[in-house]
């Protein structure tokens, strides 16, 4: 799983870097994410179609951090062939097309987290309301289009793109659905690094069918009642926020 | 929409007890919520199959309370008969046989909230999956099935039955969907009246279709982490917790 993700140049003695791919990673849910995780002090390569605009969009995440992040921008098969965590954060009407260009370019032993929401405002319709989708969930359709022996993980559909891209910690938990108990621990990892949130182990993949629909009712709630809905899970013994 | 529910033997001048009729209100998350509206002060009549089994739950929530507790026991369709606000807590596999049994005992005008989720323990799968409906919801299933002029919310699905059950304050949010917006703000009142408990507006019944869903979610967090998971919505303006 950590494949050939390790980059040269690292001090002798240091863990190898394992980039994060934020692949769409030019839309507003994947530059929180990339943005977080710089500050974190993870090397973040965004990736989008077009190579010029992911560069301009690590140089701004750059900026907002200071000179010591380590974040590139490349064209989006280009970041899957070089990183083996890849975090997908595209609308669902461009998820399956995408996956099926990138197919040949993901490196088999990578991890693939899916923060991919049906919303029916990818067929013109309203973003509080969830589409069906024929596998049960976006997740598990991202599993039927990567390459075999690459795990899916669904994680971060619930936290605010908006909230992500400010300063202050946020004020909700990750549900991680995974059929791999690895990819979701380290995910689940990732996630802690995210001021203010805190990660859960949601079980297999199946169960993103309700987290990612979670999300169309909190985007419900942020029309209603004008703000930047999260979830808390509570009454869980501690060991369960991890 | 208050029709035949004010009781005589109200003090000169009091308002008029309203009570609120816990249709198959032996189960445990019914007896919870009667549990915890008796000790609010609110009159409750808990509804069995048998009226013996619903008496004997009345005196046991009566117990629980102190002498001052407003509770009895009736037959479901004679507790439907002499109230207008009706709360059902039944397993889905009882919910529309029941409903359809009650349709003739619901005085029009009633408020009928519905706490059903469809989970495929119904029909001897998990607890942790939810069942599709036709109508996109037990609730929408719920108002199909109850007569003209009965307007049907979706709340409580997400607070543990077990938590209810017990004295301390609960740690959950509960949403409240329906398509009538003075049925809603009577049913947010009663949710605020359990404590710990916070009441948001949801929007319209289509939108229980989430909120069932869930409580299925949370059931798989039970089972996996051992503990009465429950939600919390975070990021929205005060306002919108009432």
């Amino acid at each position: 799983m950590n494949a050939n993700a390790a980059a040269s140049g690292n001090p002798v003695g240091a863990a190898p870097i394992r980039p994060i791919a934020v692949i769409g990673g030019t839309g507003p849910a994947g530059m929180g994410l990339a943005l977080r995780w710089a500050r974190a002090g993870e090397a973040i390569i965004i990736g989008s179609r077009d190579p010029l605009r992911a560069q301009q969009a690590a140089s701004s995440i750059q900026q907002k951090v200071s000179g010591q992040a380590n974040v590139s921008g490349m064209e989006n098969s280009d970041a899957c062939a070089v990183a083996d965590i890849l975090m997908l954060t595209v609308p669902f009407e461009g998820q399956a097309a995408l996956l099926k260009q990138l197919k040949p370019a993901i490196t088999p032993g990578s991890i693939l987290i899916d923060a991919t929401v049906p919303l029916a405002a990818s067929v013109g319709g309203r973003a509080s309301r969830p589409l069906g989708v024929w596998q049960g969930s976006a997740a598990q359709q991202a599993a039927e289009l990567v390459p075999r022996e690459v795990s899916v993980v669904a994680a971060f559909h619930n936290l605010s793109a908006d909230l992500l891209n400010r300063d202050a910690p946020l004020d909700c938990d990750v549900i991680v659905c995974s059929d791999d108990p690895d990819a979701a621990q380290l995910t689940r990892e990732l996630a802690g690094k995210i001021p203010g949130v805190r990660a859960i182990d949601g079980g297999k993949l199946e169960n993103a069918r309700i987290v990612e629909q979670i999300t169309a009712l909190l985007i419900g709630l942020n029309i209603r009642h004008k703000g930047h809905a999260g979830i808390r899970i509570t009454g869980l013994p501690p060991a369960a926020y991890r």
